[in-house]
């Protein structure tokens, strides 16, 4: 931790400002070094903003024109001493100065190194660090939000004050199993067993929220199946017409398929369209079929869509047995225009499962369909403001050890064993919610975790 | 020019650091709206970096925790009030702060909006403006090098001076005209001739420049063609290891085709490997021979390899004839183990061209490809430094065009035009400079080079 460590922290590719982020005892000599402003680098207040030149010590060379920022420790994002260079842009400039600050003595940074200094001198606990890179990854305006709620310490908070009842609980059964002379209030098995109950409905409250979670975070993955003409696409600009695009046209994200994200009840759902996939496949069919499988294989569920008016041929049979393993909702469209026959011949076929009739031509239906896309919230429409929740699979797996140690907990005790055996369940309890918060957790998880990050985070 | 302009400055993708810059009247106001420090926004002093939370202040949702920087006018990039806004990157948070500053009354800057205010309100000429554009894009070490010295104002200096000259030429010339009352030295056709003839020198030398400028800007386009397994790949290699790399592996670049950049004594050279598109034929051939020829299109020169030891078959003489009418060189690889008999087949077939004869195994020859790659420079080895260096296609149009004006007013002396008549040529001159650095220069064309930028320069 004694090194300096330097790294290009925007975004690769072509910007108007590019800047490079220098963290550690040495940042200030570096810069002073290769920086010339009105006022020298040592000179400078913290917190301040300031023009000049980057310039090559031994070749005298200038690399470009920059602001550069000072923030003294422990006043920035690692505590430590940071110096921010904005520079013009491109990559070749920010890599000549990157080059030279290694010169100069700093080291280039690991993906996420910042941040991981950031949790080492205690300035954000695990989880916040954690939220920081879902927050720069998150797909979805509820995304961001449930990563902000995170990285402002609501879920650290929550698992910190059950952590401490878990800790003052086997503080107090050791207390009262080693010094039984001590004149304090003996812990009874019932006590242990009367704390431990609104601690495990309160886990399993959390762990519950997951599901939610990972939706909102990742968003609902619908993909639309069904043969051409069958009004596929249509259905895609209905539901995204009439529900606000959460994203749409992000540049730089390649398009190999049509999708967008909409915004049903404040569920986030990415809707994908296999008309996209089908466009390609008189280019290279093999590529086309195999992205349609891959897309289905990924969905949360699958919308099968059928031509009322032509009723079922073995096209539609073909396309649902490769989507019926999966979630589904079967859609049956121009109902306005359907036989009863076809209908009746489509009921049939699909009588396990809830029909949905529509008509896009007319708009009839339609809502049924964010019914049923809702209805899979098993909650209804979310909540998000100041709820906790887990989007963190990490977090969902420590809790739930955490969960299957209280229960081991408490079936030590109904089977009568003594108070010093369960408090090693409870012991591995509050461990598991040390490795969210980072109170007890070792350097290769550490390692697993920090390498999901970017660059210069 | 009155409004304030909001723009993500960083470029598109996940990074550690995002960036959104305000510009105008009103960032001072749109900031103390959102952003909640430790300081109210308005009391932050100028040049300082501020930690503090971004809050639609309607909905009082918290957006991002972010750095806020405050610069007042006139001392920021664009001569206006600038506040930038340093969130935690993620394309979704951007976004919806960036939302938030146009909900509060800034409006979405256009691409190279922000530059170009800094050349409106005088901060920056034009020819520094486009500068840096060229620094953003610049993809050799030797094109950010010349950006730079454009930026620092090298050519425009040289350029004003000229113009300079012009115009106290014109004012001397109409002042004998109009007054000839007046108790100044008269001006004579002989002096003005004697006045234009070093003008024209200098501006005819900065012309020549462009050639070698655009080669350093752009790099030497070389690509290498040759059948399966003639040592194209190994060729690549051989160039690249010894000389080093200028930019390997940009992270989010496309790599359709092998390509490398090296420098060879200082010239930037992107070698394209066509090995990298044939294997991709086997999957969509039609793409792949498509590239074939396009990077042949693009290309400033070929390396056409030979395999010695085969001697030339009919693939070779296809593949020649893709590429005959290109600047070519051609190469017979593997001398080492090539019989007499071979080589003299290949030498007459190619008997028009200086036949390079190589092994990559045993290194032999692999200099004489470098000489003859560096030969084409036709002023030899590059000296950049405070060289003024054409880059720009635009300036270099101006720049002829203000030749052949000046050619022009010479050609009317010789004539024996009257001096008033030749005034026309010299403000014309006079005028093609002001286009460069953009003291006559009007709207459309404006637009047109700002268009160029990214969005948020």
């Amino acid at each position: 931790m004694e090194d300096t460590i330097a790294a290009i922290s925007t975004p690769p590719g072509t910007g108007g400002i590019g800047i490079i982020r220098i963290s550690g005892e040495k940042s200030f000599k570096i810069a002073s070094r290769i920086f010339k402003g009105a006022v020298e680098f040592e000179n400078i207040k913290t917190h301040t903003i300031n023009y000049g030149k980057i310039i090559d010590p031994s070749s005298h060379e200038t690399l470009d024109e920059v602001l550069v920022s000072k923030m003294k420790r422990p006043a920035s994002f690692t505590k430590e001493d940071v110096v921010e260079i904005n520079c013009h842009g491109g990559i070749i400039v920010l890599r000549k100065i990157l080059g030279l600050i290694v010169k100069e003595g700093a080291r280039i940074a690991e993906p996420g190194e910042f941040t991981k200094r950031a949790f080492l001198n205690g300035r954000i606990d695990l989880s916040q660090a954690e939220a920081v890179i879902d927050l720069i990854n998150s797909k979805t305006d509820a995304g961001s939000k449930a990563a902000l709620n995170q990285l402002e310490g609501k879920l650290s908070k929550k698992l910190k004050e059950v952590r401490e009842k878990l800790i003052e609980l086997i503080a107090h059964i050791e207390v009262t199993v080693d010094y039984p002379e001590h004149d304090i209030e003996e812990i009874t098995g019932d006590m242990v067993y009367e704390s431990l109950k609104p601690i495990k409905s309160l886990i399993y409250n959390i762990s519950e929220t997951f599901e939610n979670g990972r939706m909102i975070r990742e968003g609902l993955n619908v993909v639309i199946v069904g043969r051409p003409n069958v009004g596929k696409s249509s259905l895609l600009n209905e539901l995204s017409g009439k529900n606000k695009a959460i994203v749409t046209d992000i540049p730089g994200t390649t398009r190999d398929i049509i999708e967008e994200y909409i915004n049903i009840k404040g569920i986030p759902i990415k809707l994908i369209d296999t008309a996209g996939i089908r466009e390609t496949e008189d280019v290279v069919e093999r590529i086309g079929v195999e992205r349609a499988k891959k897309a289905v294989n990924e969905s949360d569920l699958t919308i099968m869509m059928i031509d009322g008016e032509a009723g079922i041929i073995s096209e539609d049979i073909e396309i649902f047995n490769e989507v019926r393993n999966k979630r589904n909702i079967v859609i049956l469209n121009k109902i306005d225009i359907s036989s009863n026959d076809k209908i009746k011949e489509i009921e049939n076929y699909f009588k396990d499962y809830n029909l949905i009739k529509i008509s896009i031509k007319t708009g009839s239906g339609i809502e049924k369909i964010e019914e049923e896309l809702t209805g899979l919230f098993n909650k209804g429409s979310l909540r998000l403001n100041d709820e906790i929740l887990l989007t963190n699979i990490r977090h969902k797996n420590m809790i739930d050890k955490c969960m299957v140690s209280i229960d081991n907990a408490l079936s030590a005790y109904d089977g009568g064993m003594p108070l010093d055996m369960i408090t090693i369940d409870i012991k591995d309890a509050a461990y598991y919610l040390g490795q969210i918060t980072g109170e007890s957790v070792n350097e290769q998880v550490l390692n697993e975790i920090f390498k999901r990050f970017c660059i210069g985070k």
